[in-house]
């Protein structure tokens, strides 16, 4: 399979990369976008600070790429290069941006503080490039055709550079490159590994021009489906679905064919919403993790974090279980989920409690078990894991683990 | 001011790098080996698998660097195109590598298989490299010079290609590179932003031979000082005392100066061990940060995360606060910090109110107003911040903000 679309580039700006202080995930995130789209991505490069470097870097482009997305070297200091770089590669000169240095002044306002005399750094821009307003930090961004290339340069922070991205970029390109895009579908799934979702997949038939592949996080896995242009929709749709049965419970959202995107937590918010449920938690294993991902949802209404598990049963007065009996475990934690429903009047509740020592929860080597409960107006249901890694990843698996038994018990998926 | 160490440049061959399927972190860590070896690291890229493409830019690195790392295709499929590579680009034959294949075939040997003929491919070496023999997987790295350049191939597998510039690299380049290490000392901060830390470091005089740097991220800034080769270290320490005395109490932890590294939490946790105290927090900005950031610490014993403030002030049995008046927010605030602090039986406590709508949370254009108090054995102590950008990043900063409290208390730096 050959696309004949067009090449770009990511290039980022970044002593502190090139120095091995940070891990560009920039380009990793931007091939992600730019490859749907139809880019032939054919190369990633990082430069520190140095203004030679720089310029020699953005005319090699200039003479062999399409298109160029550049991230990093926006900023007010001294090491912060990019607009200078591109005067002196394209042989421009710097002018100040009446619209930039307001759109920068007024970022300070809302601040509620004065603009420092530093900042106004980032209103000179190359001449004759185009601004690209940033709503989402200080600096803005600028474009420009420069030999056979067009070139975007927007600030390395992340989630300026996303929204940027999005909101700025993509609209430009959409209408300037005649690229064909690739159409991406992932299901996202909690709760399965890699060689599992493998296995259910092997009665599925994969035709010509769909690549699949896996990304995995902590207690997460999303399974790609990539298809060549002109795949047509109805088989997109009919392969799509026969991978989301064959994996089964676990998919809890599939992107790419309309809806928004969304996480487990916005998955969960839609059908709280829905049916006007509450929540509280009480956390124990995920020591916050839950409550956290859930901040500022309106229907989280309390959480009580109490890692010490002779403390927590103390509190709701039960007798105190057997850690090395399952059945005991289980009984605390659904009490002890049904307690906490009566007394703050929700209609649901997820409550944990764990087993294994400190140094299991330490050593990345050993597992802990996890009991989790969930009482709804339906009644009350347990959910056990077993959780290995690092502590902080067992932190975090426990809170993705109790939160998709929410998910499940509002999709309809939980028996009854 | 110039360094006068060797130039070095990192290249990843990786189809899967440039589409977007893998992060490359080989180059990330090369580059942590690297700099402090006294290297230059002046570029990243990482290219394709494309045969022109790869012999293109390995002439042009042969011309401007003096040593790069080359990690990737190395293996035995139609994609691994390094070798070709260089002996396209370096105009060299590919000879079978007698001593190679004997190894490979080892290789499979020992894994109890017979070698697929496919990786008789790999014995196949450039004219005129230095074999690098992997005793950690199949494929063995090569080395040659090129122009100016002193090039090593490794593979892109981690696990080997770490082993491989550990034992076969690193040795050489310690004969053949004059490079003297340079130092970097950082100092982190919190509360204090890029241009304010700026104008506090104006009276500060940074000799020839340091170079000034920053990184920012939610609520927490960085402060680099990169010394070259044989700065004295007296000077170094006199310097950056200087800086961490500008910047003032922000400066939470200094790292270079031959301490562990450590972040807020980490800085927290020493000192709470140091004084055996214990905390418990009631967190309503933060929605659960603060507790997800100290999972798994010994001395959080509870947290309570309750985001509406009437239902909280009820909880504690207070009038409602003005929420207009500075004074009466600090009050209740306070009152609870107090109260819960009885009730616990802890030594500290963390307490927040905020004030600000639904939509001002949401909206990243709006600040919020974060009440935080910190009950102590000396007292209650308060503390205010307008936190503006995402609700997420609203969350967050709450949490930095106030874990600081605690951190500026236990240092001995608040107010008594």
């Amino acid at each position: 399979m050959k696309l004949v679309n067009p090449k770009a580039e990511i290039f980022s700006q970044g002593e502190e990369i090139v120095s091995g202080q940070t891990v560009d995930t920039n380009a990793h995130w931007l091939s992600q976008e730019l490859v749907p789209m139809g880019f032939d991505v054919v190369r990633h490069t990082t430069v520190g600070d140095r203004l030679d470097e720089l310029a020699a870097l953005l005319r090699e482009i200039s003479d062999r790429a399409d298109c160029c997305i550049c991230t990093g070297g926006l900023g007010p200091t001294g090491d912060d290069l990019t607009a200078e770089a591109v005067a002196l590669a394209f042989d421009r000169g710097l002018v100040n941006d009446d619209e930039a240095m307001a759109q920068i002044k007024a970022h300070f306002t809302r601040m509620g503080r004065e603009m420092p005399a530093i900042n106004a750094k980032q209103a000179l821009l190359p001449q004759g490039t185009i601004r690209l307003d940033n709503d989402w930090g200080t600096a803005p961004g600028f474009a420009l055709q420069a030999g056979r290339c067009w070139f975007a340069f927007v600030p390395g922070v992340p989630y300026e550079m996303k929204n940027m991205f999005r909101e700025r970029i993509k609209p430009i390109i959409a209408r300037n490159f005649d690229s064909k895009p690739l159409r991406r579908v992932v299901l996202n799934s909690v709760g399965i590994g890699e060689s599992n979702i493998q296995q259910r997949l092997q009665p599925v038939r994969f035709p010509e021009g769909v690549t699949l592949s896996f990304r995995s996080g902590a207690a997460q896995l999303q399974t790609k489906l990539l298809f060549e242009p002109d795949f047509p929709e109805a088989d997109i749709r009919l392969l799509t679905n026969q991978v989301a049965n064959a994996i089964g419970n676990p998919v809890f959202w599939i992107e790419g064919l309309g809806e928004s995107t969304a996480n487990l937590v916005g998955v969960i918010d839609r059908l709280m919403q829905q049916y006007q449920y509450r929540l509280a938690v009480v956390e124990t294993l995920s020591g916050g993790n839950i409550s956290a991902r859930c901040a500022g949802q309106p229907w989280l209404r309390e959480s009580l974090i109490k890692p010490d598990m002779v403390e927590l049963v103390d509190r709701f007065g039960l007798n105190q279980p057997d850690e090395q009996e399952d059945a005991s475990m289980v009984k605390s934690v659904t009490a002890i989920a049904e307690l906490f429903q009566n007394e703050k009047d929700v209609e649901c509740v997820i409550a944990q409690l764990w087993c294994g020592c400190e140094q299991a929860l330490q050593d990345k080597t050993k597992t802990v078990r996890l009991y989790s409960a969930l009482a709804t107006p339906d009644g009350v249901f347990e959910y056990r894991a077993k959780i290995g890694g690092t502590a902080a990843r067992k932190h975090t698996c426990a809170a993705t683990v109790s939160l998709d038994s929410l998910r499940r018990y509002l999709s309809g998926l939980m028996n009854r």
